[in-house]
C-alpha cells in the first residue's frame, strides 16, 4: 500500500471517528435487559446507542475538520464551507444488532464537491475488523495489524457467491431479476447489510446487489469496494454515486456485465 | 450455574473436542489462494478442513472415550458399548466458511441410549465464542469468561425475531408457513445456520424454524436451547430427537404455539 501523507491524515481521522462510535455503542450491543432497567416504556437501545454514536463522531468532527459539511443518519445536515461532505451511518444493520448478531456496522464516508465518494470506512466493531477504502487502496484492520485487500479474481457469475441483504424487501420487477442472479450463483447470502461490501473487498463475496440504499450508505460503501479494485455501479451500469438506490457492487466486469442483463429490466 | 463432577468433565472434554477442531480448521479459514496454491484442481478447503477436524477431534475420543460410539458428518459411524454416541460436525454453515463469513461452527452433541441428545456444544471459532448445554443449564465461553445464558423472555411472535437458515431450500409447504411466521414476527433474519439456536440460547432470537437437519446438527444444538430454558420440537410438536430433519426452537410455550399453528400444516 502506498498512501499519501494527505490520504494517511484522512484515514487516520476516520478510524478516531470509528473508535467514538465504538465507544458509544458498546454499552447497548447484547445488553438490553441492562439497559431497559434504567429507563421508561418506549425505550429502545439501538435508537439511543445510535444518537450517541454519531454525536460523539460530529464532536470530533467539530474539533478537527469545522469546515466541511456533515449528513449524518440521525442528525441531518451541517452546513460547511471546505467542498467535503462526512457522511454517517452510525449502526448499519440495526435489525442485526437487535438480534445480537455481529454484522452490524458503522459507516463513514468523505464525499467530495461532485458527489463522488473518495474515502470509505467500514467499521465492525463486534468482530473487530475495520475496512477502509481511498483513491487507489483498501485495508482491513484487526487486533493483528492492518493488511491491504483487494477482490476476488472470479469472472463469471455462475462461479460466484452473492449477497443481497433482504430478498423480500425488493419490489417484485427487483425479486425477479434477483432470483436471476441468486439461481446463477454458487452461493447466494443474505442478512449481512453493509459487511457484504466489506467482504467483497476482502475477496470472498463476489457480487452484492440491493435497492433502496441510503446517501450515508453508498459514501462508505463505494470507496471500499473501489479501492479493492472492484466495481460500484447503479443498476443502469452508470457509475454510483453518494445518492444512494438502487447499487450493484461486483469484484470483475465480467461478473459485473451478467448481472447487469437482470438488473436492467428492473432499474429505476 | 450449579453443574455435577459428571457434567463438568463432559463439558470439559466436548471444550477439548472444540479447541481440536478449532487448530484443525484454523489455517483454511479465509485462506483460500494459499491453500489452493499448494495443491492440484479439485481442491476444496472447507472439505480439507471438515475432514482435518472430525479426525482431530476423533483422535481425542479414541484416547479419552474409546467405549463410546461416534455419529461424524465425514467418517460415519464407529460403534462403542457405553450406549453413549458423540455426534459431530466439523464445520456446520459450510456456505458462510466459504463466503468468509464468520458464523459458521462446529457442533459437538452427546446422545444416550434412547436417542436423547443429553449434552451439546456449538463452537464459533471465528467470533470467539463458544456454547454449551447440558440437563439444567447453558453457558457462553468467550475471552471474558464464562456466563450462564439463558431464553429470552418474549412470549408473543408478533414480538419476537426468527430466524431460518435458507427460506430458498424450504419446500412449497414449508415456505407458507414460513412465510406466514416471517409476517407476524417483528424481524426475521437468515443464513445463521446453527449460530441462530446459539443466539436462541443466549435469549436475543426468540424462534428458529428449520426443515432438512443432520442427526449431527441436532444432537448439538438441542441441549443447548433447552439448557437455556427454550423449548426444542418437531414441526407437529413432538419432542425434537436427535433424528433431524424439522426443528422448531423457541423461547417460550406462547411462541411456540403460535409458530405451530402454521408449522403443522407442513409438518412431515
Amino acid at each position: 500500500m502506498s498512501i499519501s501523507a494527505d490520504t494517511d491524515a484522512t484515514l487516520y481521522l476516520m478510524g478516531r471517528l470509528a473508535d467514538a462510535a465504538r465507544t458509544a455503542i458498546a454499552p447497548y450491543y447484547r445488553n438490553d435487559p441492562e439497559t431497559t432497567a434504567k429507563t421508561g416504556p418506549g425505550y429502545d437501545p439501538v435508537t439511543v446507542a445510535d444518537r450517541a454514536a454519531e454525536k460523539a463522531m460530529r464532536d470530533v468532527l467539530a474539533a478537527e475538520r469545522s469546515q466541511d459539511a456533515i449528513l449524518g443518519e440521525e442528525y441531518g445536515e451541517t452546513s460547511g464551507r471546505s467542498g467535503w461532505t462526512w457522511y454517517l451511518d452510525p449502526i448499519d444493520g440495526t435489525r442485526a444488532f437487535v438480534a445480537g448478531l455481529p454484522s452490524w456496522t458503522t459507516l463513514i464516508g468523505l464525499v467530495d464537491e461532485a458527489g463522488v465518494p473518495v474515502f470509505g470506512c467500514i467499521d465492525v466493531a463486534s468482530l473487530g475488523e475495520r475496512y477502509f477504502g481511498w483513491p487507489g487502496g483498501a485495508s482491513i484492520e484487526t487486533a493483528d495489524g492492518i493488511a491491504a485487500i483487494e477482490v476476488s479474481d472470479c469472472t463469471d457469475l455462475r462461479q460466484s457467491i452473492v449477497s443481497t441483504t433482504d430478498p423480500f424487501i425488493l419490489t417484485p420487477a427487483e425479486e425477479g431479476a434477483w432470483t436471476h442472479i441468486r439461481h446463477t450463483a454458487r452461493i447466494s447470502r443474505y442478512g449481512l447489510d453493509a459487511y457484504a461490501y466489506a467482504r467483497l473487498a476482502a475477496g470472498t463475496i463476489d457480487l452484492v446487489a440491493e435497492s433502496g440504499l441510503q446517501p450515508w450508505d453508498a459514501a462508505a460503501l463505494i470507496p471500499v469496494v473501489r479501492g479493492a479494485g472492484g466495481l460500484a455501479l447503479d443498476w443502469h451500469g452508470r457509475t454510483a454515486t453518494a445518492k444512494g438506490g438502487q447499487l450493484v457492487c461486483a469484484a470483475s466486469e465480467g461478473i459485473m456485465e451478467q448481472a447487469l442483463l437482470a438488473l436492467r429490466r428492473s432499474a429505476d
